[in-house]
């Protein structure tokens, strides 16, 4: 099935309205009809391929909602109607013992949403800057937040799980001070967090490279600092002495599985958590990368998906 | 109580013999006559100033081995005649909750048995190239290897305590796939690892600057790389990419605490390990640091502080 898309046709091209297949809905596949996509970092990396490997037309986008049209023989999880999300994967090999733990994420087989590995046409998966997506019913999650949220909830399925998946590993929670790096701009957050006492957790999330000692040294006996952005150059080489000084660690941390997702997901629902986001037409996505590359957003591009409609 | 030593004047001198002050035995101090000192990389470093700070003239040495010779009235742990060890540290504050966690290593005052600020004279400590040393009680460690082991009980006392620590920190036991890098040289050992399955731990020994990609890269999802040498260059950057797809940590760790350093030497003892070391006169410092350069030296260095009489 042919639909609308955005990608784009070389590194130093725009994105540009195009046409993409979607594969006919097998049995295990959960179709959906795209309502917002939002804009993560890491699109902008891909399509510009600042990372290695990408396979032009590029269609980016991995923070997808929208609602079911149509299932497979087999899915028994969604039914048609249902508000449903898609986040990072769309497959994975689903028997090595990460696949068995949830943590899909980490499987060396993991496909990305774009530029990963499939049987389907062209060869590589395009993403959610689209109409409508196909995807195995194991890497769909469910949405419990009202309706008028969705938008909103777009993020949560990159920015919100790869967030809380480390925040959850390293043991966050009451009598732990946990620091955030990346908050509207390095410079901005790094003089709050050198004011404030040191930390057990610092949730480093920022995907450009920069000084880490100074984070570093603010880290507790024991204490860890996770990366959850990888940046398009390598950040100076850290300290080793702020490391041994105090038996810290720097982690990295890759999304989340989806069992995890789906928990995310339902602890955001309950308490009522969705991301500050500014909703756009697909015509404007080039302008807001310019934007975020200027951390000119507070805090997530979300586009419209139904603004793709000819 | 003047007594010999061997020291430098001067980051480009060699060492050469001098006298230096001992303090009287006070209320909780241990006087020993030192038997025997191993030669540690961080001597070397130390000496020629490769780390900021050295003092001089500088008298490294905190692999000490040797015999009580007076103890002050409130010692109770030891008595004349009982042979002991000083390791890396010789006064910590004693109040913070590292020190009460039985952690003075990572004691923001942890005071370094060489080039750590003292009120004895000249105001900073001097090491174990040298026939006697005054030490706290709390920085004392029994030693319960037969007398014939002495010689090589000495670098257990900073290389055994360093690699022991972390092991034990990081739960290195049944089960676990443990590397260490470092033996005898980086390529040969990683090209021993190379070949090996993929690692829960690594044990990173090396003091100087290497691609520590190619040994993350080995861990297993939720593995640990731990430094313990400190290198005088930094390290290529770590790539964020082998942390992230993995989950995995790049940590340090600081020698180990004074109760651990005791279980160390005890599990040593029990099971008769000993470090394999080269006995040298003192006259041949200056020789035995060109050759642990080169890594001619199977494995440790190890002074017999009987040759500094005159």
């Amino acid at each position: 099935m042919q639909v609308h898309a955005y990608g784009a046709h070389a590194a130093d091209k725009p994105l540009e309205p195009l046409q993409i297949n979607r594969r006919a809905t097998g049995a295990h596949d959960v179709q959906i009809d795209i309502a917002y996509c939002g804009i993560c970092h890491s699109d902008l990396h891909q399509v510009r391929s600042e990372w290695a490997g990408t396979q032009y037309p590029c269609v980016p986008g991995h923070e997808i909602v929208g609602r079911v049209t149509a299932v497979g023989g087999h899915v028994s999880k969604f039914k048609v109607g249902d508000l449903v999300g898609v986040g990072c994967m769309v497959d994975s090999c689903q028997t090595c013992s990460d696949c068995e733990e949830g943590l899909e994420n980490y499987c060396d087989n993991m496909v990305g949403t774009y530029n990963g590995k499939t049987d389907d046409a062209p060869g590589w998966t395009m993403g959610g800057y689209s109409q409508q997506i196909v995807v195995h019913e194991r890497f769909v999650l469910n949405i419990r937040h009202p309706e008028a949220d969705l938008a909103a909830v777009a993020p949560l399925l990159c920015a919100g799980i790869t967030t809380y998946s480390p925040l959850r590993h390293w043991g966050a929670g009451p009598g732990k001070k946990i620091g955030v790096v990346g908050i509207g701009g390095l410079g901005h957050m790094g003089i709050k967090i050198a004011h404030a006492k040191s930390f057990d957790l610092i949730l480093n999330t920022v995907a450009a490279p920069h000084d880490l000692d100074a984070f570093l040294g603010l880290l507790k006996r024991d204490g860890t600092m996770t990366l959850v952005g990888i940046p398009a150059e390598p950040h100076p080489s850290p300290s080793v002495v702020e490391l041994i000084m105090k038996r810290r660690s720097l982690a990295g941390s890759l999304i989340g599985g989806i069992p995890e997702t789906q928990e995310m997901l339902d602890f955001c629902a309950r308490h009522g958590i969705v991301a500050d986001i500014e909703l756009i037409r697909a015509e404007d996505i080039n302008t807001a990368y310019e934007r975020m590359l200027k951390g000119d957003v507070k805090y997530r591009f979300v586009i419209d998906n139904a603004s793709m409609a000819a």
